[in-house]
C-alpha cells in the first residue's frame, strides 16, 4: 500500500449514516420528495413551461424504439446520468420501490442504448456516428462517460443491482481500447474532464486495475506536447486555438500546473481526479500539484461564498483577487466540483481548512443554486445583483435575479441532487482507530473501529445553533480517537464530555480536537461552538470589496435583499461599532436565522433632476436593516440583493 | 423662414475664428503636423506594425487602377472621408499646398471609383456588385455616404473647389433615386445614421431642396411599421430580431421616442440629424424629441466625462443611472456625436447646460480618446482600471489600459481628427446683433454684426486658469450684445468692462451674462471664473458612485494613476474635509494643473496569506495623492486609474 493511501481518511458510505433532523434532514426529504420526481418529469418534457429536455427521448431514438432527431446538447445525456446518480444516494439512504423501478427502467434503456462494441452516447449514434473521438475537445464523450460510470457505480452500491455497472464496465472497455499511451491507441483525454474521478470509482468497485491505469494516463497525457487537440484539430481539418489552452487546462502538464486556470467546473473535476489517482498511485507528485492548486484557488481565487469562475467568458477563472460581485460567475456546478476536489483532499491530510472550504461552499455558494421549493436553479450565483442591470446592460445578461425552471443547459439542477443527495458521505471519516466528524449534522453513524461496531449520534441545529450534542454508542467500552472538527471561524469552542469540560488547547491536531479515550456506551460530548455575528473583510488585494465588510455567522454568509431594506442598498453603509440582532424565524424562508442591526442610509435630501452636484452634504440617518442568509436570497420578491456591505 | 429657424443662432464659419495660444493651439498643431500626416500614412498601410486599413487600396481596386480583393470593414471608406474632413477642416484655418495637392489626388481618386450612375461604395464596387442597397441594416452604405457628403461640404467650403461636392451631389441624387416615399421606390434608411446630418449640410451649401426632403424623409420613415429592416431581411431571405430594434433606433417612430437607446453612436448622429432637420423644416414636434432624448442622455444616461453608452454590447446605452466605470463603453466617437448633438441644441436654444456638455464631453472623454502625442488613440473611455482586469477578465476585454495606434474598426481616429480640426465652428455663434461665447479658447473671431465688420479676441490660459480677457475691436462703435458663457460648474463669476466690474446678476440669460452696449474699438473685458476644485458626486441612483465622489476644476474631470500613487486605488479614501492644492506642472503631460491632498490609505499591517479574515482592525494611514486630468491619462507607464474615488 502506497504512502498516501496508507494515512488516507476513508469516507463513512452513505448506508451507515443517516440524517435524521435538523437543517440538512430538509434538504434530503426535499431532493428525495421534490426534487428527484421534479427533474424526472423535466427529462422526460413533461413540466410545461421548461424547456425542452429530450434526455429520455435521446436514449430512446438511440435505442431505435423511437422515430426523431437528437436535441439538446451534446452532453445532453449526463443530465440522465447525474439525476440516476442521484436517486442511487437516495435509494441507498430511503428504499423506495418505486423510484428504484423508474431507475430500473431507465437503466434498461440505456442499456438498450448501448452499442455491440460497448460504445454509448446518443449524439453520436442519433446524428454523427461516424464522427466519433473526432472531437475530444468539444464533444464531451468521455464526459459524459464518467457520469455514466458515476452512477452505475452509485447505483450499484445502492442497490446491488450490476446491470448498469456492466454498462459502464463495457463502455469504459471500449474506451480503453482507443485511448492510451500503447501504439496504435490515440493519445486523447477529455475536453470536459469528469472521467477521471470516475474511472477511479469504477477500479475501487470492480478491482480492474485498467481503469485505474485509463485515468492516471488521462491525467498524465494532459497538457504534454504535442498537444493532442492540436493533433486531432488538424485531423478535422481545423485550427487549434492555443489561447484556449487554459479553458481546458492543457496549458501545462497538470503537475507543472500552479494556478487554477479556464473553466472552473472542468478545473475542480480534473484536480479532484487528480487526487483519487494519487491516492490509488502513491504519486506524490500529484499531491503536490494539487496543494499548490487548492492554495491559489482558496487564497486568491474565491469568492467569500466558496463560488469560483470569476468570468462569465468560458465560466473561467480569471486571476488572483479578481472577486467582481455583479459580473460573477460562480457556478453551481463549479462550487460542487469545489466540494469534491475539498472533501478529497481533506481524506489524505486531515486538516480543517479543507472541511472549512467544503462547509463554506456547502452552506453558501452550492445550496443558494437551488430554491427552497427545489425546483428551481441559479447556474450563476452573483453577490450583487441589481436586476434592471441584468436585464439591461448585456454585460450582466448571464447574471440572473431570480432561479430558473431549468436551463438549455442544464448541468446544474441535477449535479445539485446528485451532490445533496450523497451529503452523508462528507460529514464523517474514520482512520485506524480514529472517527472523524468534519460536518455538523443532525445525523447518525454505525461503523466498525478495531472491529467493533460503533454508532455515533449527533443532534443539532446547526448551523443555527453552535451546540452540538454528540452520543457514543459503541457496542462496548472501546479505545479510540473522536477527531472533532473546530471550524476555522470558530473563535470560542467549548468541549465536555459527560458534562465535565475539557480543554482542548492541548489536544488540537490540524484543527481538529482530537479525544482520545475509553469511550463506552451513553458517553455524550457536547460541543459549543460560539456563534457571534462575524465582519469579514477581503484581502485587500480584492479591490471589489475594499471599504466593504460581510457578515457571517457561523458557516453561513448573509446578505441584504431589496424585500427587506428598500432598493439601492449600497447606499447602506455599517457603523464600524454596530450591534448585531440575530433571530431564528421560524415562518421565514423554511426557517432560518436573520440578523439586524442599526446602520446609516445616505440621505441627499431631494436630490431633484441633476445628474451631478458639487458639494453635496450627505448625512446619514439611522436605519435598521436586516441580513438573511445568502443561500435563500431571491426566494421572495425579485430585488437587488449585496452580500459586501459599505462600512462606515 | 420658420419660427425655429428664426431664433437660431449661427456658429461662425470656421475660417473667420483663429484659435492662437493656449490649450486648443495645441491641438490644433498637433491635429495638423502629426495626425493628419500619421492618419494619411495609415490609410495608405505605411505604419509598420499597425493594422493594415487598406482603405486607399479599396478605393484604387474599385476605380480599376490596382488589382485586388477588398479588405477591411464593411464602412471603411468612411476612414477616407472623415480623414478628408478633417484636412478640409485644416486647411480652412492653415492653408498647406501640399497637404491640398495630396487632398486634391485622393479626392480625384474617388471621383474615379464612382460609378456612372453615381454609386460610390467600394465595398460593393468590388465584392458584391448584386448586393447592393440590399442590407441597409448592415452595410453601411448610407453612412459611408454620409461621410463622402459631409467630406465634400466641408472641403468646399474650405477651398472652394467643388469636384468632391459634385461626387457627393451625384451619389446623394441616385439615392435620391433609390430611396423615399414616392411609390417604386425602396421606404429604407441608413442602418447606422449619419446621412440625415449629412443631406442637410448639402442642402445647405447647394440650396437644393431634395437633399433637405431626403433627409427628412429618412428621419420620418425610421421606425416606422412595417420595419423596412424587417422587409429587407425577408427579402434577402433572411430573419429580422425585433429584439435589435432599439440597437438601430427603429423601436418608435422618432418622434415618439422619449430615452436615449442602443447603439450611442447611431443615437447621437440620429439626434443631430433630427434637429438639422427640424432647423430647416420648422418642425417643433422633432424638437421635442430632442429634448426629451437631450434631458434623457444628460440627466440619466452620461458619465461625468461626457461619455455615453455603458455597455460593449452593442456600444449602446443600458438604461437611467446604468454608469458602471469599469465595464463602460463610452466610445471615442459617442462623445464626438454628444458634441455634435450639444452643438446643435444650443444653436436653437441657447441655454448653457447644452454648452456646458458640449464642454464636458470636449475636456474630458473626447481627447482622452487620443494620446497627447496624437498617434495613438482609445475607442473605449473608461473611468476606472485595473489593467490585469483587461488582460484576463474578459468581461473586460474591450477596456485598453493603453491608447492603440489603429483599429480594425478605426472610427474613433480620423472622428478626433475632423471634430479636433474644427473646433473654431463651436467657440462662437452669432444671431442678430447678439454675439455669443461659448466656450473660452484663446482664440480671434472676425464676423460682421448689423453689417459692421467686428472682430473679438479672447486671451486665456483656460482651463487652467479662470482668467480670460476678451478684447472687442469693432471697426466702429456699435450697439450690440456680447453673451458670455457663465459655466453650470462656476459658482463665482466676476466680469468687468475697461476695468470697471458690471453685476452681472441682472442680465444673466439661460447661463449667458448678455452685455448689451455700444461697444468701441479697444473695449476690454475681463472674466473671472472662480476655478476652485470641486468635489462631484453622482445622483444617488448611480449606484456605482454611491460613497465616492469625483473631483473637477473647472470643466476638467480628474482621476488618480497607479503611476502618482501606487497600485490599488481603491484603498484610498479622501477625507470629508481635505485642502486641495493645485499646480501648473509645465513639464507633465505637455502641460497640466494638477491637484493634491492629504487624503488616506487602508492599512492592514502584514494582512498575510488569508483571502477572508475576520475582525479585521483597520487603520488609516496619511497619504499624500496626486490627481491629473482624465483626458490626460495613461499618457506615461500602464497602471490602474480611477475617477471616483472612495470618500471617508
Amino acid at each position: 500500500m502506497n504512502n498516501i493511501k496508507r494515512v488516507q481518511l476513508q469516507p463513512i458510505p452513505l448506508k451507515q449514516v443517516k440524517i435524521s433532523g435538523g437543517f440538512w434532514s430538509k434538504y434530503a426529504k426535499l431532493i428525495k420528495e421534490v426534487t428527484i420526481p421534479y427533474q424526472w418529469e423535466v427529462l422526460n418534457d413533461r413540466v410545461p413551461g421548461v424547456p425542452l429536455s429530450h434526455a429520455i427521448k435521446n436514449f430512446r431514438i438511440a435505442a431505435g424504439e423511437m422515430e426523431g432527431e437528437f436535441a439538446g446538447m451534446v452532453f445532453q445525456d449526463s443530465d440522465v446520468y447525474k439525476w440516476l446518480e442521484a436517486v442511487s444516494y437516495s435509494l441507498a439512504v430511503y428504499p423506495d420501490p418505486e423510484l428504484e423501478k423508474i431507475a430500473d427502467e431507465v437503466i434498461d434503456l440505456i442499456a438498450r442504448a448501448q452499442q455491440s462494441d460497448g460504445y454509448l452516447n446518443t449524439y453520436f449514434i442519433i446524428k454523427e456516428p461516424d464522427k466519433k473521438w473526432t472531437n475530444l475537445r468539444d464533444s464531451h464523450e468521455l464526459y459524459c462517460a464518467g457520469h455514466l460510470i458515476e452512477a452505475a457505480v452509485a447505483y450499484y452500491e445502492a442497490t446491488g443491482k450490476k446491470k448498469l455497472l456492466d454498462v459502464a464496465c463495457r463502455f469504459a472497455d471500449h474506451i480503453d481500447s482507443i485511448f492510451g499511451p500503447e501504439p496504435g491507441k490515440k493519445r486523447g483525454y477529455p475536453g470536459h474532464e469528469e472521467i477521471e474521478l470516475a474511472l477511479v470509482k469504477l477500479y475501487r468497485v470492480t478491482g480492474e486495475e485498467k481503469y485505474l491505469r485509463l485515468s492516471k494516463y488521462f491525467i498524465d497525457e494532459r497538457g504534454e506536447k504535442p498537444l493532442y487537440f492540436e493533433i486531432e484539430a488538424k485531423a478535422r481539418g481545423d485550427e487549434w486555438d492555443e489561447q484556449w489552452a487554459s479553458y481546458f487546462q492543457v496549458h501545462l502538464p497538470v503537475r507543472e500546473q500552479t494556478s487554477a486556470e479556464g473553466h472552473a467546473v472542468r478545473a475542480a473535476y480534473l484536480y479532484s481526479g487528480m487526487v483519487d489517482v494519487a491516492v490509488e498511485t502513491g504519486d506524490e507528485s500529484l499531491i503536490q500539484a494539487c496543494k499548490k492548486l487548492w492554495d491559489n484557488i482558496t487564497t486568491k481565487r474565491m469568492y467569500i461564498t466558496g463560488g469560483i469562475g470569476s468570468s462569465s467568458f468560458g465560466e473561467a477563472f480569471t486571476f488572483d483577487f479578481d472577486l467582481p460581485n455583479d459580473t460573477v460567475y460562480a457556478e453551481t456546478c463549479a462550487a460542487i466540483g469545489l466540494v469534491f476536489f475539498a472533501h478529497r483532499m481533506l481524506q489524505i491530510d486531515p486538516d480543517r481548512r479543507y472541511a472549512d472550504v467544503m462547509e463554506r461552499a456547502l452552506y453558501n455558494s452550492v445550496i443558494s443554486g437551488m430554491s427552497l421549493d427545489g425546483k428551481k436553479y441559479f447556474y450563476v450565483n452573483p453577490l450583487e445583483v441589481w436586476p434592471e442591470a441584468c436585464e439591461k446592460n448585456k454585460v450582466k445578461a448571464h447574471v440572473k435575479y431570480t432561479r430558473q425552471p431549468w436551463f438549455k443547459c442544464a448541468c446544474c439542477p441535477p449535479n445539485l441532487a446528485r451532490l445533496l443527495a450523497s451529503l452523508g458521505k462528507y460529514i464523517y471519516s474514520i482512520r485506524d482507530n480514529e472517527l472523524y466528524v468534519h460536518l455538523y449534522v443532525d445525523s447518525e453513524v454505525q461503523t466498525k473501529i478495531s472491529e467493533n461496531e460503533v454508532k455515533v449520534r449527533q443532534e443539532t441545529e446547526y448551523p443555527w445553533d453552535g451546540r452540538i450534542v454528540i452520543n457514543i454508542l459503541p457496542e462496548r467500552e472501546l479505545d479510540f480517537t473522536l477527531a472533532l472538527r473546530i471550524p476555522g471561524w470558530c473563535k470560542d469552542a467549548k468541549v465536555s464530555v459527560n458534562g465535565e469540560e475539557i480543554d482542548i488547547s492541548g489536544i488540537m491536531d490540524k484543527g481538529y480536537a482530537k479525544i482520545k479515550r475509553l469511550w463506552k456506551p451513553g458517553d455524550r460530548i457536547e460541543l459549543l461552538l460560539s456563534m457571534t455575528v462575524m465582519r469579514v473583510k477581503a484581502n485587500p488585494n480584492v479591490r471589489e470589496d475594499e471599504g466593504r465588510v460581510a457578515i457571517q455567522r457561523g458557516p453561513v454568509i448573509y446578505c441584504l435583499e431589496e424585500m427587506d431594506n428598500g432598493p439601492n442598498l449600497n447606499n447602506i453603509v455599517l457603523p464600524k461599532e454596530c450591534k448585531f440582532e440575530v433571530k431564528y424565524e421560524k415562518d421565514l424562508l423554511n426557517g432560518v436565522c436573520v440578523i439586524e442591526t442599526e446602520a446609516e442610509r445616505e440621505d441627499y435630501g431631494s436630490w431633484g433632476e441633476e445628474l451631478y452636484k458639487v458639494d453635496v452634504n450627505v448625512s446619514y440617518k439611522p436605519v435598521r436593516i436586516k441580513f438573511i442568509p445568502y443561500f435563500a436570497w431571491a426566494n421572495r420578491a425579485p430585488g437587488e440583493m449585496m452580500v459586501w456591505v459599505r462600512e462606515k
